[in-house]
């Protein structure tokens, strides 16, 4: 076999699924045999026991990998997948995606093509990818009292069961709108196939150098999703006073008060994502979104 | 002056709009001069003074005016005008609704047009609608622990920042379907151009027998708004086991439990109202939307 | 076998498609075995051989088989079903549909189940469904020009490559609106899975005693569908000038000038659809929109 | 009156509007005035008498200017305007829309405001902004057989009354979907707040350095719009067989045939518009769409 393009792998696995601690296990095994030094994510290891690999935060995975030679490979589902590269982006560790179950829009490989997926890359095999990353903070009395990052989606939220939320969205300084709607949804491409899209949002493709918010129920019909481009400064004020809430991948939660800002950018970082030789979003878009009997492919 | 056709008023107006209190005044005296015995609803009398009329609860309205010869004259917005209507459904006394400022979609006599309306109404010329009202119970372990009626809709929704919400709904005992969505609404064809217009729902015409299901941000693309005929029992029973709350109008709230079912019916009560002669609902519409420039009618 | 309470059987099968031939054949040999009178379809008998059997126009069956006895048996998809149904809605014939291929949203018997579910029939053991109809005249100067009715849908559409189609609606004799639009789709509970979803339209559940209006790329956003109760009169006036069309289940076509009227209401006469006993419409909804996942279904 | 930074200003009047001949008279004289050689588009003059400016087609007036010192001057609507600029956009000669009626989203000056907006100009104040435009051509067997461009959009759909639409597209050479609709719009930034809105597109800022693909009525509820950085190579091949056209902007068209392939690219031209200082492209969209009540602006 000949060396490997990466000399360190740190494994993250889905904590809930049972399942995931097997294929885990293989990959290490398999992994070590070819030379790769494997690492096991802290939180994976408590639940996972994986013998004679250490334990490692993926910030140290990332400080360590930050010149190259490090691959962090995913075993779950999106959400373990969104995560973990939530904690790489700032180092640009690049990770693959296997998911446990049903595919993913970024867990692309499948558990029974891993070993044919994986070998290809540690020859050197395959699409690297970059998606961008939306940073934010939480104004208060122009202070910062919360900051957070996002791969898929900051999305400001009515955190109730009553009243009306109400926006004022400013764009690079420029006011756009003030919105009435259950809540305001900030996507990046790769979040416009997760929960932007149940609002209503365009599907933006990867490397589109851009971002979408989608309201979420406006009040307006004519409120529809607009898609800027990625410099953008986006400032999101509260001017409604009760129960209202922001959160980043639906992770990372902090309440609002009326007066408070949230303000987005995409962060200079980007999380970088490795593919199969010969891997397409469409394909993965085709089978996510049932788009059948396209092209003759089995879904 | 003919005698009316009504003999008695009661006055409702928006408790916090202080310039619904002249108007008040006047359609009082007005109506007191044409021989009319007119009522002030009580909450309307703790906030505008209007010196002569007795106070009387909209209940009691009902019991005495079920018989005819009644009549409720609203000055405010649809809330307002909602907010009688439900207390007055069970009775079927009619329902006139004035706005105070904007053109409501059940408020549809201005201010300035109130005298030639509810002048050609005491001479009998109306149109005479009849709205349906659902009515719901909270069923927990099988008995019902909460129970409300509604003019719009009745809204099953997350109630906190976060999580999943999860719902198996049953029509006429048989399943349609597991909704995973921010929500549903189920709504009457008078609140399909309320907060169902809002998450991608059909106008419903007033006099359709049907209610609508529309989802609020549904995880599958294809849960399309379904029109259902309004004899059906509509059940919702809550899969997911935190911060999920249902309320009626947007009025009334209850907290929800996994488990619990919300088991909804159209009522055999209607809300009566009353609009002035040539009205028509699609002029309403026509304004309300902005449908510009139809038949060259000013907007 | 007992006695079938249906003593004739017509068979319609898709003539494009020779599978179907032999399954038509088989349930020709069953259902004679069964004391049942088989007549063949003339367009169906002209593509499939089916000796021994006469043939018959479905206007025939249908003269024949108003006062009961007398059922239609389609093989094919929806379209082949919605073809035979249009023309057995003035009798009254029952109609049951086998699809050849992919489950159809009103051929929801599969070939691997006909025998199951016909005998159940035959026995008297289904569920009887009635659909509406739509009827309309194309009126110019005033005068019937062409006429048609829809089990779907009836489309006023642009029928070139260019040109803005603007349309008068009228409901009851009242304006509604001008519609700016690539065309207007008036769907039947049947139609409003079809066409009409496709442009947007709710799902009208069957026994819904109403109809849709769905624009087609409506100029003006807040040109929602709306849903009307089934009593209703739809005038539809051309005020646009060349290459506009109407068409009847996208079957039959008349070319429109400017000034013509398309006059719609649901007819007197309904489509009667059976069912294997136990089947439910929301069954066939989930399998056909791919509500997964629901109640631990297989699809 | 200090120098203008534009020597010579060409005029575009929208032919059919006679009032718009006034507006242009005036402004040629006080362009005159201003030490500006105005010339007239040649259909412009051939309509609008402006005695003592001499007739100049387009894009010879785009030839002279492409150095610079050259302006072009709309007075018309968005159609007017996307005229006018599809033929300047190969030249880079700047323009300026004022619209004659109601607000455009690329006519965004009132005939009231002309003299102010152009005056500022004149002194070398106002925002330049470029618009990105589409090229395409048909191929035939492999051969172009039609070219054009389009500042707005380009569609491929149905030109008959009938007859289902089934295109391929492929992107930079992968394929993406087979669309079953009926019809596919290629739409700029600018493009998306026309046609593409009605058909469901979401808004692109003008910045954006995307476009966007926008089924009409696509039988697949879950192909949603998707948005692809402005670099891609898109190519639609026709593969159903009659009734199929492309146009472009919705002035050139041309009629398809089974197999040709439509092949799309961002042009490295752009359309160069000029707006008065502190123009926010925000403030045309709250107007033209009906955003009210924001801001406390007037609509």
């Amino acid at each position: 076999m000949p060396t490997s393009v990466f000399q360190h792998a740190v494994l993250v696995g889905k904590h809930q699924a049972g399942g995931v601690a097997r294929t885990l296990s293989e990959i290490a095994s398999w992994l070590a045999e070819a030379g790769v030094e494997v690492w096991v994510e802290a939180l994976t290891a408590h639940h996972c026991d994986l013998p004679g690999h250490a334990e490692l935060a993926l910030e140290e995975a990332g400080t360590r990998g930050a010149d190259g030679g490090w691959v962090a490979i995913v075993v779950g589902g999106d959400g373990t997948m969104l995560g973990a590269a939530r904690r790489l982006a700032p180092y640009g560790v690049p990770l693959v995606g296997i998911n446990s179950g049903r595919l993913g829009f970024i867990t692309d490989i499948t558990e029974a093509d891993w070993r044919q997926a994986i070998g290809a890359m540690l020859g050197g095999h395959f699409e690297r990818e970059h998606r961008s990353v939306l940073g934010g903070q939480v104004l208060r009395g122009g202070r910062p009292v919360f900051e957070g990052i996002a791969i898929n989606d900051v999305v400001v939220n009515r955190s109730g069961a009553t009243g009306l939320l109400e926006l004022r969205v400013d764009v690079d300084g420029r006011p756009m709108y003030v919105q009435r709607a259950d809540g305001l949804i900030v996507s990046t491409p790769t979040g416009s196939t997760a929960y932007a899209m149940s609002a209503g949002g365009p599907i933006l493709h990867p490397s589109l150098p851009g971002l979408v918010l989608v309201p979420i129920a406006a009040h307006t019909l004519s409120n529809r999703p607009i898609v800027l481009p990625e410099g953008v400064h986006v400032e999101i004020e509260v001017m409604s006073h009760k129960d209202v809430g922001v959160n980043f991948d639906m992770q990372h939660f902090a309440d609002l008060l009326g007066g408070d800002r949230v303000s987005l950018r995409i962060s200079p970082h980007r999380a970088v994502f490795l593919h199969p030789p010969g891997w397409s979003y469409f394909t993965t878009l085709r089978k996510k979104l049932h788009w059948h009997e396209v092209l003759g492919e089995e879904d």
